[in-house]
């Protein structure tokens, strides 16, 4: 089985998308063959800015590598260093109709929230399919914001096939990622940029005490029980305590007698606790850039071998070439 | 200067197609560096027919080379040879306006003449863009029908510069055609493949007398003088024959006391003799099909040299790659 998924390179990662997405991706890549590639075409329909980008394919490079991503294991590569993608965009492209991409919600959502309608935007559903398609991919993981460009994708692989011939191109299977946890940021709300309430997954240790000390709590009494439901504390550190810890703490907010600066505090530690393996390896990387860079180039060379047979195969049936 | 010119394989050339287009692109081949890439990724948008699309292909490139292309003169490849050409149509996509795209007249006119509204039709210009950019063309020739295009690229040019530096890619002008000579169908009307009015220009000597001698006419006895105007027949005569053989005619024309099919003959004597070395060399070409493959390969390569020279700049300001 063929895993493929793409990850965006939009910014340094916060502890919402580890557990979000992060977590769920590194246990898949032991679930079948995962191909993983930092998606730094599609990161240009937001990002104009040079460095900025190149930057972020870096972190999310570190990142996922520091959180375990095993490039013995799985397929880890930068979608820009596999160009084929776009190439087989062009040839979906023909065999796509107009309607199927004016029905995409997620342009019309991304326009109607202020992002500018360019052309690639538009066009992202048929890059994403080149993505998929070119490595015959069998299951895709998606958020259920991304469900239909998975239909959208094996849409244009059906069209493929009754033009060019059955069998051509695989069509793949959306995989909905369970939303198990929607991880609470500072403010109670959902954790997302956007809220301005994330906690980064590497924030430096004076960063992170400041912002796990600042999340706003009631005006209960030291002494007096506190409210368990919808507290952040409490959503946090069921991540990342073990049972007994998490009962405890639960038990001590039930209990009254102890002041929300204690929870923090020890929430502040569990956190610190559970991603200090992911700090040292990357404090690791880091300092050892050739490493990731070899890590990239292999997993491109591997990549590229994939995507260049299926694309040779392509190429045959529309008539590019010899 | 550099010259850039994409030529479409949708079929064989006729006699329009030589005289409208082919002429002139052979005359430039003089005056500057001209690349000529034959469009097979634009085909695409209208042939979805492998065997038919690779042919085509190998038609136009024995063609162009027969009638005087020449390969140590400019540069003659086959687009889908430089898969560069769609690896920054996607770059330039993420700039480029749905606007401008949505206005452009020949995606709405081909949609409105009942071809099928593909992504790939609409995204034409785009691709356009990419083929005239990444070889930093000065000159574009093009009929009127495509100079919106041109307009099009330098405005995908200039949103490229605001947003990534200044010079990093060259503007281009468009030099539209002359309509010389608008060579008139076996019907009197345009010649043109949709009329069903065309005289192949390497139609085999059989097929070609059949086209010359069902040339409609009117009713005019012998004796009488004939009609010079719209004539089909002087209009061809006139592509071929020395002036003293056109003016011969002419006057004949004007006399009286010859007929039509007498023109006729003389008509089909000068269309075989004004391509009968382009026959002779095509012919040898056909016989020589490995010499084909080598001006295409060597072709490719010149091109494709200095197609990721300009794509590797580009990838470095956008931030794609290391």
């Amino acid at each position: 089985m063929r895993i493929l998924s793409g990850l965006q390179p939009s910014g340094r990662l916060h502890i919402g998308n580890y557990f979000g997405m992060m977590e769920a991706a590194l246990k898949l890549q032991y679930e079948g063959e995962a191909f993983y590639f930092i998606a730094d075409y599609h990161s240009m329909t937001s990002i104009h800015d040079g460095k900025a980008l190149r930057g972020n394919v870096r972190d999310l490079a570190i990142d996922f590598l520091a959180c375990g991503l095993d490039p013995e294991k799985c397929v880890f590569f930068r979608q820009s260093d596999v160009p084929e993608h776009t190439e087989l965009s062009w040839i979906l492209s023909t065999v796509t109709p107009m309607g199927l991409l004016e029905r995409c919600h997620s342009y019309k959502d991304k326009v109607a929230n202020g992002i500018s309608a360019s052309h690639g935007l538009f066009a992202y559903p048929v890059l994403m399919a080149a993505d998929i398609l070119i490595y015959d991919a069998d299951v895709v993981p998606v958020g259920k914001d991304q469900k239909q460009h998975v239909e959208v994708t094996r849409d244009i692989a059906i069209k493929m096939n009754e033009t060019f011939g059955q069998g051509l191109l695989k069509l793949p299977n959306p995989r909905i990622r369970e939303e198990t946890a929607v991880v609470l940021g500072t403010d109670g709300r959902k954790m997302s940029k956007s809220y301005g309430n994330t906690i980064q997954l590497f924030e430096e240790p004076g960063k992170l005490k400041k912002a796990i000390m600042g999340i706003p709590t009631d005006s209960t009494p030291v002494e007096s029980p506190k409210p368990t439901e919808n507290s952040s504390i409490l959503a946090l550190y069921k991540l990342v305590a073990s049972e007994a810890d998490y009962n405890a703490m639960v038990a001590d907010f039930e209990a009254g007698g102890k002041g929300y600066g204690d929870f923090k505090k020890r929430l502040l530690q569990g956190i610190t606790d559970y991603f200090a393996p992911f700090r040292e390896k990357r404090a690791e990387l880091v300092a050892n850039p050739e490493y990731v860079n070899k890590v990239l180039a292999e997993g491109a060379e591997k990549a590229r071998a994939v995507a260049r047979k299926t694309l040779g195969r392509v190429r045959q049936a529309v008539g590019l070439g010899d």
